[in-house]
Parts: structure tokens; C-alpha cells; sequence
């Protein structure tokens, strides 16, 4: 049992970072995973965009304020938290969307293969994509989703790409990179990596794991703001062969001189579509600032801490509660956050969100909560475990309001 | 020779909607068809989404501020300004992105047809994302671009889909849009219209004029901000039908059931695909509410009288340096921005926009001004032709700051 006292003595190089974030007061945020918080930086930087851009500036901001370089300079501020060069990860649309765009031209670097291979029970917007692409590719091409455990055997000469997500939304468990790149390379084929629950709270080292392709997420750790521009990261290698099919006007080698034919940009700009989202790309920039000299090892070194404590209080003072972790204990083999499983999950966790412990639920029994080092202290996590465990001993969470109402839509 | 007496004396009904808009001193914006300026609406609800929504709210905000149900609620909004009914319209992604969903579901709800015909000097992006679909679907499906006279002839039964924007981006010409419709279904084919150019300055009676699918800007009547989302329509009697490629998670019937297997949602929702980007979404509903009680046919009235206004006074006052209307003079005609070309149009706009007057240049030689009745008055539009006449008379355009460097990119 760990005491306040060791709690409150925990060294914490990070701790002057949580003054960038406009936090509520009396909330435990533990939901970074899934919306990250305010940057004071961001506020400010939507504001002037708004207000002077925009207001003053009009269409001449797309030239004064640099809004066509947004795409390629906010790219840039993810690639050290990525371990890629600056000018292999770009932003743009969603993850949804980035993931139709490389999954396309990674099938189309593969002729001859069929087969996309991925995760069943991944995130379930990546399998819904390559079904869409699937789709219109037309048969022979299919998904195959497969049991986390089951994969490497999956890896035949079928298979043109492996698409996996790199930390688990509902588990936590992460894979190693660098052996399923090496496992997908041995049969030749590629490897597309989600890294929606890992970029800015686990050390990715794309390049140096081998990884093809990557998309991800910019607004959990990243703290961009709700449903912000998401990046996409391509190996050097493999731009110029790269055909992405979403082929519009930003990814044109000089979209101004409006011709009729197409001819890609050479960089990373063949990945863009068309006009960029400048709000919700200026939020994300400015949130990327708060980056700045930080240590991403020491944000993986804080983020275990922060979820081994978590554990551990959470399962000594509520473990007659029927809490089972579903997250994988060996810090090594998680991401960054923690889930237990309750059949009451659903009214436990809105009894939680009451009690001001936002975390999250995911269907059918997952209570989730987020560690994200910039902005929560070591007491975060203990006075959390206190207020949960008086939402169990009080039985709150059976109060008829909590209640699920029907199917979850 | 129009006076200044006349103009002063012209009644305007839209008068008061110029107090919406946070418009700069001393400029007079005729680049509404590129950039509507900000609304006043629109800052504050972005200031409010990004500070208490996402500040204050955090990840509850999807539910508390319905974040979920902005896709829907914006694209009603959009609805009446283009004959659609409000369950017709979402807002999503962007123009191109929505492009290849609804052509990529309309070839597939026409077998045995490889032709998607669509006009040669179309706003590029249009045809570059057929050529995306036709490249990803293979051979012998085809992009067909055709002169704008040999459309019609082009229609036989190869072709799947007509895609034709509704209002052309540099002349400004008008499609007939029951007629082109009638046009294409006589030998089977669907149509999509690409409104970017029309929502918000000319009356659009999709449902009237038969069109199956369209989509359109947020950017640039509606005022919605840089970037802002796109919208889609889908006439109800292809809803059932439609199937399209880019199935993330935003368009599943039950997302939050995190289930593997794909069921589209039953209506609109079904063309969305990821999370919404927020700040955007917000910016653009708000801008929709300036449209509250105005009527369409008015700001037509009023767009078709600046543009004579403006082509009566320019062709008077400027006649002799050299500048070619290539927007159509007959009134039902044209949409509402006006284009002349000149040699040195590039140079001319620079200056003229260092003058106050903002238009834009669209490559090799074009100079366009677009014509916005909620904002400008007729009393602006003597004041644009007298700053041009000084640029010319003057010949500020010969500074050598205005003058074209290297290729447009």
C-alpha cells in the first residue's frame, strides 16, 4: 500500500506543464484518451484565427496567416513524438479517412495480394474502412480479422497489409512494434499502424521499428480539440510510389494553375485532399506547442507510474467490488490507460462522472480511465481512487438516473 | 450610366443583414464566393465551444452541447436554401472527400455503365477525385471530360454518373439544372451537382429539378469560415440504395456499440465517416442562423442587380484598358460572381486588392468578383468600380510588388 505521504513526495519533472491546460476545478480528468483538455494556447490561437484571420485578414489569411502551410508545420510538431523525420507525417481529415487513403495505396504497392489482415475487436472504425475498401475493390480482396493472439500465424504471402492499432482502445495492451513489422516483412507485406491511444503518451519509434505506414490522432494526448485533424506518416521510402486515391485539389503539385489533369505533390502533400479545416487545424497546432522540451521518455516513465498506482489503489481498497483488469499488469505490454470490467459498468462510471472522475464507458462492461503525465499529479490518481470507492460503498451508482436506457447508440 | 443618386435611392430589404458580419474598415470584400466574411454569430459560438464546451464540458460536451447531432442539425439548416428536405442534407468532410462518396455510390447503383461525364475546366478537384474513383475501380471504368457545349451529346447510355457544377467557378456560367437532370435521365444516367458555387446566392430547387445527388461549401456563401465542413444531399428516394465506400464509424447505425461488423445508419448519417471536426461544425452552424427569415428569392434579386450593376459600371468606367466579360450578360445566366480577363490580371488584382477592393485571380488570366447580397450594398459596388479605375488610370498595377514570380503553386 502506497501512503499519501510517498504519493506527495513523487518526484515530477512534468508537473509545471499542467499549467498550460485550462482545467476545471474539484475534476479528476481521466478521459485524455479519449478528448484531451484545453490548452490555454489553443483557446488563444482560435481566437486570433477568428477574430483576426479571418475577421481582418479574409481570404488574403490563406497566404498572411500561412493557412496552406498548416498541414505540413503541424505534421511536423507530431514527428518527434512519433520517431519520424518532419517531413514524413502530415495532417488531415480523420483517422477514418487517412486510413481509406494508405490502406488504398498499400494494397495497390502489393499487386497480386488479397488480403488485409487486422485485429478483431480493434477500434472498429479501422475495420469498417478496410471494408469499405474491400468493398469496392471487389473480390478476391477481403478483411480478415483474427484474435490478437492468432495474428503472426495469419501472416501468409497473402496478405498485402497488416493494419494494427498500436495500444488497444478497450485493453490497453500494446503491441511490440518493431516484431509484428519485422513478422508482417518476412511474408512481404506492409504495415499500417493506428496509433490513436499511443501518440503523446507511449515513445513510438516508427522509423525505427520498420513501420510503412502510420495514421493517428489529435484530439487525445495531443489535446487538439474536439474531432481534430487527424496526421498520417508515410516511410520515406515509399513516397514516391505512394497513390493514395482521395486525389483532390490540395494534393495537387500546384493546385493554383487549375489544370485538368492530375499530377501528385512529391512530398508529403500528395496525402492532403481538399481544403483545409483552418479552425480546427490552428486549435491542434497551438495545442502541439505545449510539447515543447518535453521528454517524451519521461512521459512514458510518469504515464506507468501514474497507472501503476492506479492499479494498485484501485485494487486495494476496491477489490470486493467485482472489478476485473482488463489491461495487462506487466507495464512494458500496456498504453496509457487502464480498464476494469463491472456488469454495472455503465451506471458505475455515470456515478463516477457525478462524483467528478470522468473517465469513460466502452461497450458491453468497460470502465476506462486515461493517464496523461502533462497534466495529472500523482494526488489526481489517489483522490480519484477515494471518490470512486465512496461511489461503491455508497452504492450511488444503483440511483435509477445511472441506469442504461436501451441499446447503446 | 447608372447615378449615385439611383443607386443611393435602389431599396434594399437585406440592408440590415450587414450588421451579422464583423466586416474591416475601408475594404470592400467581393470575395464572398471564395471566403464569406465572419459572422459575428459565428466567433461567439466558437469562443463558447472551445471555452466552455470543450474547456469546461470536456468529453461530456458530446452529449451535453450535442456535438453528435451537429452533422444533422447544420445540414437542416442548409436545406430550404437549396429545395431539399432538412432529413436530405448532412454536413461532413469537405467538398472533394463528399465527391467521391456519393459518385463511388451512384456508379455502383448503375451496373454495366464505366462512364462518369463531367465538364473539362470544371473546378479541378471534381474531376480529380472521379479520376481517383475510376482509377481505384479499374478499368474500363473512365472519366469523361467534355466542352461545355458537348455535354449533352456526351450523354448515352455508358454513362453512370453526370457530375456538372451548378454555377462555374471562374465564369460564373449557370447550368440549367432541371434540364441537365431531364438530360441525364433520359438515358439512365444519375447527376450530381456540385453547389460550391450556388448555396447562398441562387435559389437551388434540387428536388424540383430531379437531381439525385449534390454536394456543396460551407466556405463560401454560407460564411461558415476557412475550411469550413462540406455538406451532401442525398434525394430521399436513393437513401435506401445508397452504399458508399468510406464507412467509419460516425455513419454506423449503433457507434457506440463498438461492434465489428458494419450496418450503415438508416438515414443521412450513413454519409458521414468520422469523428466531427467540432470547431468547424460549430463556426458554420452559427453562420447558418444569419440566414434565418431571409428569403432566397430576395438575395437572388438583389445578387442579379449588383452584378449588372457592377458589369454596367466597370464596362463604362474601364472599357478602354483591355478587360473581356467572360461571365454570361444575360442575367438568368450566370450565378453570382462576375469574371473579366485581362493580360495582366494578375498584377491588376494585387494592386486592386492593396486598393481595398478584394476579388481574386484564378490562373492564367482572371480576374473575379463575387457578389454577396447579405453584406454588400449597392453604394459598395460604385465605390470597387472607382478604386479599379484609379489602379488602372494610375497604372499602379506596373509596381513591380504586384507582379507574377515564377509558376502558381
Amino acid at each position: 500500500m502506497i501512503t499519501d505521504l510517498q504519493i506527495a513526495d513523487q518526484p515530477d519533472p512534468l508537473r509545471h506543464c499542467r499549467e498550460a491546460f485550462d482545467l476545471p476545478d474539484g475534476i479528476l480528468y481521466m478521459n485524455g484518451n479519449s478528448l484531451g483538455p484545453l490548452p490555454h494556447a489553443a483557446r488563444d490561437a482560435v481566437a486570433k484565427a477568428v477574430s483576426d484571420e479571418w475577421g481582418k485578414g479574409l481570404i488574403r489569411s490563406w497566404n498572411t496567416a500561412d493557412w496552406y502551410s498548416l498541414p505540413s508545420t503541424t505534421g511536423a510538431k507530431i514527428a518527434p513524438l512519433i520517431g519520424a523525420k518532419a517531413h514524413e507525417v502530415i495532417c488531415a481529415d480523420t483517422v477514418s479517412i487517412n486510413i481509406f487513403k494508405l490502406a488504398a495505396a498499400a494494397v495497390k504497392m502489393r499487386p497480386g495480394r488479397h488480403v488485409i489482415l487486422t485485429e478483431a475487436g480493434n477500434f472498429p472504425t479501422d475495420g469498417y474502412m478496410l471494408d469499405g475498401l474491400a468493398d469496392m475493390l471487389g473480390k478476391p480482396f477481403e478483411v480478415r480479422r483474427v484474435a490478437r493472439e492468432d495474428i503472426e500465424e495469419h501472416l501468409t504471402e497473402e496478405v498485402a497489409l497488416l493494419l494494427l492499432t498500436h495500444v488497444h482502445y478497450v485493453s490497453g495492451a500494446m503491441f511490440d512494434m518493431a516484431a509484428m513489422s519485422t513478422a508482417a516483412h518476412t511474408v512481404g507485406a506492409l504495415t499500417l499502424w493506428d496509433l490513436s491511444h499511443s501518440t503523446g503518451a507511449v515513445p513510438v519509434a516508427l522509423r525505427q521499428s520498420g513501420a510503412d505506414f502510420a495514421v493517428g490522432c489529435g484530439y487525445k494526448y495531443l489535446n487538439g480539440g474536439p474531432g481534430a485533424p487527424a496526421f498520417l506518416y508515410v516511410s520515406h521510402e515509399h513516397l514516391n510510389a505512394l497513390q493514395q486515391p482521395l486525389t483532390g485539389w490540395f494534393s495537387h503539385s500546384a493546385p493554383f494553375a487549375f489544370e485538368d489533369s492530375y499530377t501528385p505533390a512529391a512530398d508529403m502533400r500528395k496525402c492532403l485532399t481538399g481544403t483545409t479545416g483552418v479552425l480546427g487545424m490552428v486549435a491542434l497546432s497551438a495545442a502541439l506547442d505545449v510539447w515543447h522540451g518535453v521528454n517524451i521518455i519521461e512521459v512514458r516513465k510518469k504515464s506507468v507510474d501514474l497507472s501503476t498506482l492506479f492499479i494498485d489503489l484501485f485494487e486495494s481498497e476496491l477489490a470486493h467490488h467485482g472489478f476485473q483488469l482488463v489491461t495487462p499488469r506487466t507495464q512494458a505490454e500496456r498504453g496509457s490507460h487502464v480498464t476494469f470490467t463491472h456488469t454495472n459498468g455503465y451506471a458505475i462510471m455515470q456515478a463516477c462522472i457525478d462524483a467528478g472522475v470522468i473517465g469513460d464507458f466502452r461497450a458491453p462492461n468497460a470502465l476506462r480511465f486515461g493517464f496523461a503525465p502533462l497534466y495529472q499529479s500523482y494526488a489526481d490518481i489517489a483522490v480519484a481512487v477515494d471518490r470512486i470507492k465512496e461511489v461503491m460503498e455508497q452504492s450511488r451508482w444503483r440511483h435509477p438516473d445511472y441506469q442504461q436506457k436501451g441499446a447503446v447508440t
